[in-house]
């Protein structure tokens, strides 16, 4: 089996380490329209005087200023039009006292000539302009390189390239413009179990989907990087061994994530240990304990956990500030933000933690810090997550009202606008898109009700008979039909629950959690009475009572897949699969809100939708109740 | 001339009357890879189960858990190894009862195990695994759907896709997905005296580089459109007809800027009236008066000033907010941020004002605003502001020290490292470039001097004979030889001030707040001195003695293009221009810190390269003095 990581470096240590690599560092001419995010290799000085010529300000008249001297509204100066100057044009004339040049702004303005007045201070008769005020010399006039001098520092090398930047460049007269080249970042996942996206999967042979290259790819070029995706490696040394020499050779860096299977896992560590160094084996962070560290060939590389949020929360923390600093970018304003522990935290294990966490802003507005960590492999926390909770080693509890630091995944993070934590539901779906920026957690009704008396989500959706022992305000609800999902024309003819007890169909049921189940539960048990045995008796008779799904849609895709014959679930998921449907009752759907959060403009946003009179027509034949 | 705006509209008329503009909306599929920054335009539902199979979380044994129940480390029970499953793997063998299979991390648990025990408490000699703990049914099983079931809705429509969201949608399989359409905006500088970057620019024609285009097509992109940049069209109807139609026919919003020249002006003023609808002219916003909302032909359009810090100005406003609903992304997170004005400023006139302004951080880390505004039509305004400071109306005055609410151009602005204003110097130049960034105003010696005392910026440098009465901490300094640059081999063989003075050759000087033009001033007195005449018949006798250039590179700039046979400048300048040079002297130049910003991390940075013992040999012949 793979080996032991036994002696864990300080994260430090590992920080400073990857600080030490060398990638990248080169340079490359860019066009001006491509430039924007780039940063400057070398200082930009004007090669030229920005205007190039004296220029007007205004619309009005080219004079000598000693002509206008003393005039004014009630003694005006009258003076000769001898010729105009526009925009883009060569003056063709000069201004000798007494005359004037009429002038556009953006003008030359023309020999003679110290100032302009403006075309609202004059009039005109034929040749004879009558001015009614007078001007110092260089009044309205911007003369040559007063906004960029030739020989002046305008930007300094190392910045970034914003709209603001392009069009100082643009003013200089530069299309194209040096730049820190990016570094180039070869990707690779490793493992014998993943297969890319778009690709067809074999669940049966525990195939998943790769995610980790799509997600670090987009990382890398987030932190100013260009990433590069080799293909999957799976169990083959010498495949390994060609990619990876492939990756180093045309890359700055090399980031490998995976694998799980321990074969792919000795081998990278074996091919790093023969052509190139290993500097680093294991980091004391949790997630994250096995990281490689060390160069391929002459490229550093990075070895990342195998699980997502692990490889991403590494890549963040570890890699990230290195692409950023090789692209010449500054380090990332770390916007942190306090909020106040939600619930409370238990620890052990000595290692610096990064807990990736969520935000939802309480009735008054102050903000709450959930943990987001479905355990081992979940993607869902890639998105759950707002940020992360940096944890000393020794930290051995956070407390309820506990104030945390939370460093967000970007300025741009925002608490959502709604969290709502419960039942899964085709119409609650619908009614989350019509909102802004809302969280749900489907961990089904139980888990709902539970979190919500513990103050964390402001909505908890509840299916079904359910034990509500919390203080909540209900915002309104719906009914829906449930029952059997059998294949369509419903071969194995099953009629009733009594079916799927005698007749030892292959069900698939749901988890605790659902309200589905929890009707399902009732139904058995009113069953149980009927035939006066116990409950337990017949769900032991049931081919698969125990075989439970998470979502409305996973049992009948089992059937569908052949490898059930019923499932439990909802009329409106019979009709969307063209299944068949053994209608076994109704439930109702009711919204609960937390009763401080009511005001909050996402609970009164669900609110009004929930009370929308056109929303049952909306809701493809179900009926909202309340 | 141009027509006169006197319906000025409030601003939020304008504002609602652009967010009823109907620009792009469509939808199109992206592959993954290209996803990043874009919104869905549809709720992604799971069409699978995450993962398809009940997934081992560790490494070790597929176990029936019952057959480990009461087992211990003081107790263990021994079963039989009957196999194996690696990642990706499909299970060829059952766990009866008595029997183990082994498992790695990401295996699928073969039929008949309900539960994996851990490596780590585990033994094996041959076939026998010996089991030192108790397991539940479900231990260290990720069950299939567990982390994503079929049917759930996993992200929202209008949700933008970071490196996070691309992870999820892998997890799914999905190699592309649904987005929003870029709304295409097709961008139009118009003036005859335009010239795009990187062609021949003939300023005595007037001519100057096209700063909008590139502007506002980063502006676009930034905000998500995706913009085209159309040709320049100057003062010709038929031109700018057919441009103006092209532009319309392909993009979602035509934002034209320009023209200065008048005619421009005025035919587009006609064409939008003739072949679309003028829906408003004119917005009692300053910069930004002379604007158009309206529609050509079908496609709305927007009119924007011609002058650069104007038109982005008014673009953020008022079109960015409008580009990023149409992208489908929320509105940008405003970052905004208090401090107190450095100095005090009168306003007239009753528009709102959208204010530029620069920040920097006092001894105390207190954060002081300054205006920024070269006036009309400076590009250096651009990357010399970090924000808006909003200002009513009726808002007369802002006093020193008063507090206002700055509006940040992005949430990574951060106030300069180092803010210096003062005299422009090549040294100096090499001495920012290793500094943090700095920003610097290379507004002259006198004007560093007067806004050090005023308390704007941390640093001020002065050359030169100055009147230095500001108390201020001199942090280091050097000495530059300055004299007059003439054309190589010295034709007109120059070899004293005198000979400017006496032959009447053309000089191009340097401005009053020049430490150059101090030392030349001082020089010129001694002359008149030892003639025993007053400085100003001397002057008076020079050619171009008020002619005057901005920077140090400008005055030998227009000897080299032949419109003058001397500048005023440095030696150094003389070097790198591979020009002549008539020495008249050496001057000091002095790093002056306001006594409270000594601390500061950029003025304690530049102190410490001031006193670098090879800071000489770097400077190209310079001595450092102090």
């Amino acid at each position: 089996m793979r080996k032991e990581f036994r002696d864990l470096a300080e994260p430090e240590t590992v920080a400073e380490l990857i600080s030490d690599l060398d990638i990248g560092g080169g340079t490359e001419d860019v066009p001006l329209t491509e430039a924007r995010g780039r940063v400057l290799a070398e200082r930009i000085d004007a090669d030229l005087d920005v205007p190039g010529f004296d220029r007007s300000n205004v619309d009005g008249y080219a004079v000598r200023a000693k002509d206008t001297f003393g005039a004014s509204e009630g003694d005006p100066v009258e003076l000769e039009q001898v010729g105009r100057v526009d925009a883009g044009e060569r003056p063709d004339v000069s201004v000798e006292s007494g005359t004037v040049v009429e002038i556009a702004t953006g003008g030359v303005v023309p020999p003679g000539a110290d100032a302009v007045v403006m075309v609202e201070r004059t009039s005109r008769e034929n040749n004879t302009v009558t001015v009614r005020t007078s001007v110092a010399p260089g009044d309205s006039i911007m003369v040559a390189g007063a906004d960029v001098a030739a020989g002046q520092r305008t930007l300094g090398p190392d910045t970034e390239l914003t709209s603001r930047e392009i069009g100082l460049l643009s003013a200089l007269g530069l299309d194209s413009v040096p730049v820190r080249a990016e570094p180039t970042v070869g990707i690779l996942s490793t493992g014998d179990e993943l297969v890319a996206p778009g690709e067809t999967l074999d669940s049966d042979a525990g195939q998943i989907y790769d995610v980790n290259s799509h997600t670090i790819a987009a990382s890398v070029a987030e932190a100013g990087g260009d990433p590069e995706v080799y293909p999957i490696v799976g169990d083959d040394f010498e495949a390994m061994k060609r990619v990876l020499t492939d990756a180093a050779t045309d890359s700055d860096l090399v980031l490998t994530s995976g694998s799980t299977s321990a074969g792919a896992a000795d081998h990278i560590y074996q091919l790093i240990d023969d052509h190139g160094e290993l500097l680093r084996h294991g980091v004391a962070v949790k997630p994250g304990k096995p990281m490689l560290v060390g160069r391929f060939e002459a490229t550093p590389y990075i070895g990342l956990p195998g699980f997502p949020v692990s490889a991403l929360t590494i890549f963040r923390h570890f890699v990230a500030p290195k692409i950023r600093d090789a692209a010449g970018k500054p380090p990332r304003k770390r916007e942190q933000i306090s909020g106040e522990m939600a619930v409370t935290e238990r620890y052990k294990e000595g290692r610096t933690r990064l807990m990736p966490v969520g935000l939802v802003e309480d009735g008054d507005g102050n903000l709450l810090v959930y943990p987001v960590d479905k355990g081992s492999g979940a993607t869902t926390s890639l998105v759950d997550a707002d940020g992360i909770v940096e944890l000393a080693p020794e930290t051995e509890q956070l407390d309820t009202g506990q104030e945390v630091t939370v460093t967000l995944f970007s300025a741009d993070v925002r608490p959502p606008g709604l969290l709502g934590i419960g039942e899964d539901d085709p119409l609650l779906s619908r009614l989350l898109d019509k909102l802004d920026a809302p969280r749900y957690l489907p961990l089904g009704s139980r888990e709902g009700l539970r979190r919500l008396r513990n103050g964390i989500p402001d909505v908890a959706v509840a299916a079904g008979p359910t034990e509500r022992e919390v203080a909540a305000v209900e915002l309104g609800g719906w009914s829906r039909e449930w029952g059997l999902l059998v294949p369509a024309g419903n071969p194995e003819d099953i009629t009733s629950i009594a079916d799927v007890v005698d007749d030892s169909l292959r069900l698939v049921n749901r988890g605790r959690q659902s309200g589905l189940r929890a009707s399902f539960d009732a139904a058995i048990e009113d069953l149980a009475q009927q035939r006066g045995t116990d409950q337990s008796a017949l769900t032991d008779a049931i081919n698969g009572y125990t075989l439970t799904a998470q979502a409305y849609e996973s049992p009948p895709r089992r059937v569908l897949a052949g490898k059930a014959d019923a499932g439990l679930g909802l009329r409106a998921t019979a009709d969307r699969l063209d299944m068949g449907f053994v209608s076994l009752g109704t439930q109702s759907v009711g919204v609960l809100a937390a009763p401080d959060r009511v005001e909050k403009p996402g609970v009164a946003a669900l609110e009004a939708l929930l009370s929308e009179d056109d929303s049952a027509t909306d809701l493809a034949g179900v009926t909202l109740s309340d």
